[in-house]
Order: structure tokens, then C-alpha cells, then sequence
């Protein structure tokens, strides 16, 4: 695994602010768990508010926690100043989510000046269990000047 | 374009309960527009507690109603009795979504007896403009015997 | 559909000598069939050497096409003296890819300034009949004072 | 890492049997390298052939060699008699692919009944060093009946 050394050595605090300021990740219920360089984990508690028609996480907040937890980790090997933007993901859903909670574990695979190639696990925590459910390959962009 | 035969007689309100059970998408304020053979088109109203730290929606919004409008256009197409589940999907985000809303156009590109192929196109309104800002590639799993 | 104005009023020459450098579509036996301001064309005919286990084209060889028609509608709306790279791309299988030729269609969905995003269909056409058997998305790069 | 256990005891024979009946993989010059449960590499020696305009490896060339790497992977672990398709596969490309020679590394991510979850790394050797060139993530189908 690849080690990163943060350009940006107020990292933590501009990838938790930023985090504070996406107001779709509160009204789900999501957290950040973890930020280190180049990895962040973000948390999703179950809530009914947030199923399919079957139960199961909708795809679409399996999907939304995958995507801004590697867009923190990319942003916390950003330059400072910058901020970050996704410009494509793909996602592959493993098995049904369902659980107490969703983990997203996103994490940098290659860090260039302008693109940033990042991937991100999803697992769903059922009573200890750990079971992954999804995996995503992720495209973002470094944008100068734009905050977070 | 292709024209689709629906196998099930009853597909409208098939795809509308399901719709209905879908809490994700009563919950982010999500509504079906349109529910054709093939075709299903979701309206997402902006709300401050959609979006990224730009102020734009966020992506996982964008790939929310992206995936479901896909999901209902696949199961409009399926016999009666069985489900949909999305397998995977990929999105290419065009431009930052603002406006008055987002409308995502799920439509079938392929219609398999096991897996459907969907495309999904959102374009954001803003005074009566409307900009591409994603298309996506969805894949979609029939299941037996699964409810909706 | 968008219609698109070459900056490069030379676009055709640059892509089909781009094209004459690519050793691997010449290897392959492809050839460019089209060229417009944001549209490319390249045919595939069949040969035993491009099949996989069953008979039918190789996944591989598809994509191929798909790519560098994608990658060639990019170039065509380039700056003079920019190349093009491929930095992603999603192709869904459709239909098994068997008949005389395969025809992959390239074109932008959206131009920018550093990355443009394309579509890529991909038909085989068996006894005048055309079948769908890939639908791609990709993202391009514009690379400055890169040849090609 | 998950281990497998595959339900073919001849899976080792299954799959150089099947790769050898792909003239796609023979006719670039690409050869098995390591076949093990839900494991499979395949290296690919570089070539003028090969090459996209600018010297480097085609990115066709390196997802042809990342597809069929997966699919044997996927094919390592199915029931003796069924066959594998690739049904739709996403790959970034992480930087030029030059060297010696490229390396595709097939992984099974999650063994289905009918879909299997793959992801493939391609590395390429240069002089003893290893750079990471793409990296994919690609679905497979288990078909029945059919050879391979």
C-alpha cells in the first residue's frame, strides 16, 4: 500500500470542515470515522429513512458515502487551497446492504496533479459481521482556488 | 429507438408502489414524472439538504435518482412477480448540478431475460434551461419471485 | 444532438494521421470509416485471429474500437498541437459481438477545456443486419503540446 | 484476502484449455502466467504492434489483457461444464503503459451463483521495476452448457 505524505499540512481540519459543509451527508446520518492521508472512512447508520423497496440501503446512500469518502481522501493530498470535484465513478454492489451500519472506506490509488484515481469499499456491520457490499473505482479532479 | 412490449399488463402500478416503497426517495423529496415501457423519469427539487460543499447536489443525489430512474425502467419491462436489483452502475458527472431541479431519464438499453442494460441522463432545470450534467451506464437484475 | 466547430480546421488530417500511428488498430486490421467534428467512425472486419473461446469477437478487441473512436471524436475538437489520452472507460456487452464487422461509433457528450467526455456504440453488422453489442462511456484528456 | 475453493478439480486444465482457444490472446503475443483458485495472471511482452500513437501500449491492448485475466479468474471457480462472459468491465488508466512487458493480474472479488465480481490490476516491468498502469473492476457471467 502506497504511503502519502499530505501536501497540506492542515489536512485533517480541511477535509473535516469541508465535510461539515456537504449538508447531503448530515441529513443521511453520515460521519467521518477516520482521515488520514490518502484514506478517510465515513460511517452510515441504518435508518429507515434510507431503504429500497426491499429494505436494504438504497443503492443511492451506498453510492453517496462511497463517493465523499474518496473525495475527502483525495482532498487530503491536495494542495492547500484547492478543493475537490468527482468527475466519474463506477460502482459494483456485492450484496444486499443491510445491517446497522454502512462503512465506506475510501481510499487513493494513484495521486496526480490534476486527477486523482481513487477506489472505496463499502462493508455493512451486522452484529459484529463484517460483510462487503460494494466496491467503486473513482475519477476526481483537483480545481484551484475552489474551496474544499 | 426501441419500443418496448410490457410483459406485465399491470406495469404502472407495479413500478408506482414500488416506487412508493422506495423511503430513500420519498425522503430526499424524489417523484416519478413519467412511467413508460422502458422509460421512467424521477424529479429531484433542490433543498439546501442536498448538497455537496459547493453548493451544488451532491453527486450521490445526482446517482440516487440516476439509479432509480434506471431500476423502474428495467422493472417496467419485467414479468409480473419479480424484482429489480442493481448490479452495478457507472456516472459521468458533465457539469455542476444547480438549478430549480434535477430530472433523470432511466431508459432500457437492453432487456435480457436475467439482466437489463439501462442508460440514465440527468439534466438540471434552471429557468427553463435545462444542462446534461450526467449520464450514467446501469446494469439491472431480474429476480424471481422478489416483490417490486 | 449537439453540433460541435472544430477549432483545429485541419482536424481531419490529425486524426487520420493520429489514427495511421496507432500500430495496434493497423495490427488489428481496423480502419477510420468517418470523421466529423466530434464523431468517429472505425470499422472492425472479422478475422479468426480476434475471437475468443466461442468464436465471437474478444471483449478486448471490441473495446478497442470503442476506445479509439472515442478518443478520436475527442481529438477532433482539440486546440492544434493537443493530443488526447484515455484516462477511463466503462463498456457494457450487450449481445455476443459475431458477423462480418463490428462498427464503432464514437462521439462527445461533453467538450471541455481539459477532459471530454465520449460515448462509444459499437454494432456488428451480419448480412446487412446491425446489432447492438457495446455501449461505452469514456473519459478523454487533453494533453498540451502532446502530438496526437 | 478471501480463499477459494473451486468446484472443478480440473480447473487448471479448464483454463489454459480455454485461453488457449482464444486467438485474440495468441495473436497479441499474451500468455498465461498463473492460474490458481479465483487467481489468474496473464503477461503481455511489449511490441511495435501494440502501440497507440505515441509509442505507449494501447489502452485496448491493456484491458484486452486485464478482461480475459478476470474472466479465467471468474472461470477458475465454476462448475465443470459452464462457461464464462464478460458483461461489462470498467478501467482507469493510471499512467503510460511502458516497459518490458504488462502484467494483468485477474482477482475474484465475490463468487455468485451467476455473476462473478472481478477486479484486475495491470502492472507494467520496466528494467525490474513494477509500476501500476490500470486498474479495473469487471462482472462475469457463469453460463451453462457452454464450453469454456
Amino acid at each position: 500500500m502506497t504511503v502519502f505524505t499530505p501536501r497540506n499540512p492542515d489536512y485533517q481540519r480541511c477535509v473535516r470542515e469541508s465535510f461539515a459543509r456537504q449538508n447531503f451527508m448530515g441529513f443521511i446520518g453520515a460521519s467521518l470515522s477516520r482521515v488520514a492521508p490518502g484514506e478517510v472512512d465515513i460511517e452510515l447508520p441504518n435508518q429507515q429513512s434510507l431503504t429500497q423497496q426491499h429494505g436494504y440501503f438504497h443503492a443511492g446512500a451506498t453510492a453517496s458515502i462511497a463517493d465523499s469518502a474518496a473525495g475527502y481522501a483525495a482532498l487530503s493530498l491536495f494542495s492547500p487551497g484547492n478543493g475537490v470535484l468527482t468527475t466519474e465513478f463506477k460502482i459494483n454492489l456485492l450484496a444486499p446492504a443491510k445491517g446497522e451500519k454502512l462503512v465506506a472506506r475510501g481510499r487513493v490509488e494513484k495521486s496526480g496533479r490534476l486527477l486523482t484515481i481513487c477506489k472505496s469499499d463499502v462493508v455493512a456491520i451486522d452484529d459484529g459481521t463484517e460483510t462487503h457490499v460494494a466496491t467503486a473505482l473513482l475519477t476526481m479532479m483537483q480545481i484551484e482556488g475552489l474551496e474544499g
